[in-house]
């Protein structure tokens, strides 16, 4: 019972962004590690037939408001970015590689890319946005842009999201522990209590 | 602040079932009075263009595993109904008879029918279950049988789902409390600190 937490969520997903932002606390008294794997939601939705939440009528002013009072509670920085939702794929390659080569900067620069969307509202779709977070965290910026584009990367990623499709995830953020699914950022309740007892 | 609670629900809603059984227990310290509003989601439906849950690739797997460990959590009998979903207007008129009457008693009808629908997978859309429990509660089976059918009881729900609408309802279960909006069986953590603080 000590395997990792995978912690699965797409960089457009707000919810993610306040995962992300908690998950590591909520984890920290069960010592164990979080698999960070940012995936791209778009191949899940079309399986699901789902829309991003703020497409639709009703629920998606009601999930502006939570999402607002949930960033409230969880004192972290919130605005609504536009454009959203956006392509994250950059973001999601450069994730992967930073994590080959140091899984603790991965995470590292994955709280800053989504801080820099949902705490500033910058528009992380744009190649410069991206290649500027990673530079600024001392990772080579000419090696990084080169990273993101090359074929191996792009095989990685793609791997990643069809193993997270065939694993059942299909929204963000999706945490499985032990095999079991969690879907939600207000599902750390259910993990903790899920932890404490081995099951229910 | 000591409005009475809203409690949106569709006696078809699964985890309508599961904040049935918990709601009362988790206000009951603050001493709210909870006004139970059962609802036809369907219209809301078309409004966001949502469809049932368990109608959804991989989304619906994973609510059928969700709602058994919630079910085994809050320790309350659960079945997967067959059929499921189906129409509960005869429940939901039902409900607003007795209310007009007594509304301790519609609240213990509600509370029946959902247990005969998702504890013993009893069809509740069928107007000899629907009234059975009714009758089996004291209420005169005729009269019940009656005022279902009357247009006074049609036109009761049909405002109660239109008002619903009004106010931003579109899922079940859903709370109001003080004008906020709290949507899923899994959000009573949120109220109990919204009620606590007033707001944070």
């Amino acid at each position: 019972m000590t395997d990792a937490i995978d912690f699965y969520f797409d960089f457009s997903s707000p919810y993610g962004y306040l995962a992300a932002e908690r998950i590591e606390a909520v984890i920290a008294p069960f010592e164990r590690e979080i698999r960070w794997r940012p995936i791209l939601l778009g191949a899940a939705f079309k399986t699901t037939g789902n829309k991003p939440l703020v497409d639709q009528p009703l629920k998606g002013d009601y999930t502006l408001h939570d999402l607002d009072r949930l960033a409230r509670f969880q004192q972290v920085p919130w605005v609504v970015p536009d454009p959203f939702p956006i392509a994250t794929v950059r973001a999601a390659r450069g994730f992967y590689w930073i994590d080959d080569q140091d899984p603790a900067a991965a995470v590292t620069f994955a709280k800053a890319v989504y801080r820099a969307y949902f705490g500033e509202g910058r528009n992380i779709s744009e190649p410069d946005v991206v290649d500027g977070i990673a530079a600024d965290l001392g990772h080579d910026r000419e090696a990084f842009a080169a990273a993101v584009s090359s074929p191996e990367i792009k095989e990685r990623l793609r791997n990643e999201v069809e193993a997270s499709i065939e694993r059942g995830v299909f929204g963000s953020p999706y945490m499985i522990v032990d095999g079991e699914p969690f879907w939600g950022a207000d599902r750390f309740w259910m993990i903790k209590r899920w932890l404490k007892s081995g099951g229910w």
